[in-house]
């Protein structure tokens, strides 16, 4: 069989199991994703043995420590994956909520009704523990999912599939609802693309290179995920504590991930007062600060930022700033470089709140509080599968309701149109 | 200045506009669009003028007397566009309802507030109203729109832009909300759907060569409308008469439709008792019936359905009939050669009606009532931009709120995260 045939394959199976999907109740649903748990526990060895090939050849490969810690299972984690396992059991199960019902001036009763989006292609790179979250997201929403992991994880992702696979099929959800791909070079993602008569949506999630081959070939519908080039803006009346700290926490808490800031711009008014210290802290934690000309003229060893700079989405330790006259210059300078992920403002002035809430074009927008929130935990959702950047379907973290869809149900006794 | 240049000219010029528009009140809007509406009324002469020389080109290319009918633009047809145009300024205004808040353990206060989408461009064939039901909902709902229509009733187009347009900008409306493509042939199509750097989404509205095109080839995320399989299933317990005047209404009152019907399923318990009445006036009505087996031993005339006829979007008086055993193989039947649009069952057996109802993969499914309400107006949302028949973002007739989406608002008071 081709890459061709056996992917063809595989989305037959999803779009069949997720015909039966639509019949299979809540506690049916939950009772597997338990079950799924305790496989995950009971099998804890098997991931550990599995996951260490993939460590060794990332080790052999050269990939950074950083990369190697992403990629690496241990017992913590595993009863981490379990966890949200549970988590995704106990949350309210979003199919079949009608979400409005109302009645025409001919007595039509229509209403709207939550229903699964179908049979959901995901397609992601390094971190095994998405291989879970995402096929227990996925399945709660009533959906099949097709997971098309990436090389490094290859030997974990095979494990925890055949997993949680056999713990779901075997705890009365459909067969064939969870799907996983092990062609784990580009050529499986180029014939899932072409496949919108069985694939109903396709998430993307990692680099900018995988994000962009999906969204410009794609004929399934994509939801696009990720770039995050975030900014904090300062403003005049800013308590400097507070901006200091979210600052500190947007930049460094975790730098490596999307909705952490790489930018940010200060009132011309407040920029003296505010850059010495934070300069020092950030410096202490080994941020690399770059400039305009304003900010360098205050915090004097640092480098000059450049277009690119402003553009960049660094997800490293380092850190671009720029002195600004204005809110307005501000909103213009995140209109310009923004990535409409995660934007905020520090400030006590209400009008200048306000403006930013409603003027930033963002999937978060921020008043007195970090970036670093934009997440579906810390949104309440209890999980999430990405965070969407597009505008089409949903923005932001994609927790369960973001994983169906609606159809319409009419209530009629003999209508017809006049 | 080639295709390309003049295109990406005018999606900057909406991607500009369209940031203005968030910044525009629900009261100039209105006034906007009941200027327009008069702009239409005081021109009349003009668009009819306009309107003849396509009307003209029209008859010596020898389209149909249905296309030239759908083309015409006279008095009452004006006064329906100006109508239309002031039922969207009545509407309530989407933008800006918060959907949800709530509060995190942190006290964040979190809300989804609903935004306009953007820059949407319209990519339609040969009705010219659209260019004035599109214009008013895009505008109403914050957005820029870029208009492209078919060459048939480009000189109709031409004319309700520039008089739309001119009374829109006059009236407070942002410079350049309303963009018009003029170049008809297909390598206008090709530009914009390339440019998802400026526009939001793309809606094709025509034939399924158009929606396939853009569907197959468009970076920019598409919603997808139109192609309508639609059946009704007679169940075994269906009152007669409301069967057949279902039928009748579904099938004849416009069936060059996509909510129309192609297809009757027939259980077999009532096909004998229904059957003969039923084509004895669809055939009067000049409906060719077209069917199995079993319906042509009860309906001797008829010709045989064919695998094509199943799957066929007649958009025309013809008929396909099918005897089916029981609610399993009509749903195993809608399955199969369904397109997911609007599909009913008339029936009086409780558990039927909800297997129907939950069991059936559409954007409507209607229970003793005619597909032919799948539609924006009879849904009650005042107007239309079309009927997606993809699950991202919506399904079934898109209103106003449909050509929104949301972002996250968050009110903090310094909070970052653990």
């Amino acid at each position: 069989m081709n890459t061709r045939e056996y992917v063809i394959e595989k989305a037959k199976a999803a779009k069949a199991a997720s015909r039966e999907m639509t019949t299979i109740s809540s506690k049916v649903k939950n009772t597997a994703l338990e079950a799924m748990a305790e496989a995950l526990l009971s099998n804890k060895d098997l991931i550990i043995y599995e996951n260490a090939k993939d460590i060794k050849n990332g080790k052999e490969k050269g990939l950074s420590q950083y990369m190697l810690d992403r990629l690496l299972l241990n017992e913590k984690r595993i009863m981490s994956m379990a966890d949200g396992l549970r988590t995704v059991a106990a949350l309210r199960d979003p199919i079949g909520e009608v979400l409005k019902m109302w009645k025409t001036e001919n007595d039509l009763q229509i209403g709207q009704i939550r229903v699964p989006l179908g049979v959901i292609g995901m397609i992601y790179e390094s971190r095994p523990n998405v291989t879970v979250d995402a096929a227990a997201l996925c399945i709660k929403a009533g959906n099949a999912v097709i997971l098309r992991g990436g090389s490094e994880a290859i030997h974990s992702n095979t494990a925890l599939i055949q997993i949680i696979k056999k713990a779901a099929e075997e705890n009365g959800l459909p067969k064939g609802c969870i799907q996983f791909i092990d062609i784990t070079d580009r050529d499986a993602v180029n014939e899932m693309m072409t496949l919108n008569t069985y694939i109903d949506v396709l998430i993307p999630r990692g680099g900018a290179g995988l994000i962009n081959t999906v969204v410009n070939n794609s004929t399934v519908p994509v939801i696009q995920t990720g770039v995050g080039n975030c900014h904090v803006f300062i403003d005049e009346s800013a308590d400097h504590t507070m901006a200091h700290d979210i600052v500190m926490n947007a930049k460094t808490q975790r730098p490596g991930v999307c909705n952490a800031i790489e930018t940010i711009l200060l009132h011309k008014n407040i920029a003296k007062e505010i850059l010495p210290r934070l300069g020092e802290s950030l410096i202490s934690k080994g941020v690399q600060i770059r400039g305009c000309s304003k900010t360098r003229e205050i915090l004097k060893n640092i480098e000059q930022a450049t277009e690119e700079d402003w553009a960049a989405e660094y997800l490293d330790y380092i850190l671009a700033a720029k002195v600004v006259d204005s809110i307005d210059e501000a909103i213009e300078h995140i209109y310009k470089y923004g990535t409409n992920h995660s934007e905020a403002i520090i400030t006590n002035d209400y009008n200048n709140s306000q403006r930013f809430l409603r003027e930033i074009d963002a999937s978060a927008v921020y008043v007195n509080a970090s970036t670093r929130f934009t997440d579906g935990s810390q949104f309440g959702f209890g999980a999430e599968i990405g965070i969407s950047t597009q505008k089409l379907h949903t923005r932001g973290p994609m927790g369960l309701e973001e994983l169906t869809t609606i159809k319409y149900i009419i209530y009629g006794d003999g209508q017809i149109r006049d």
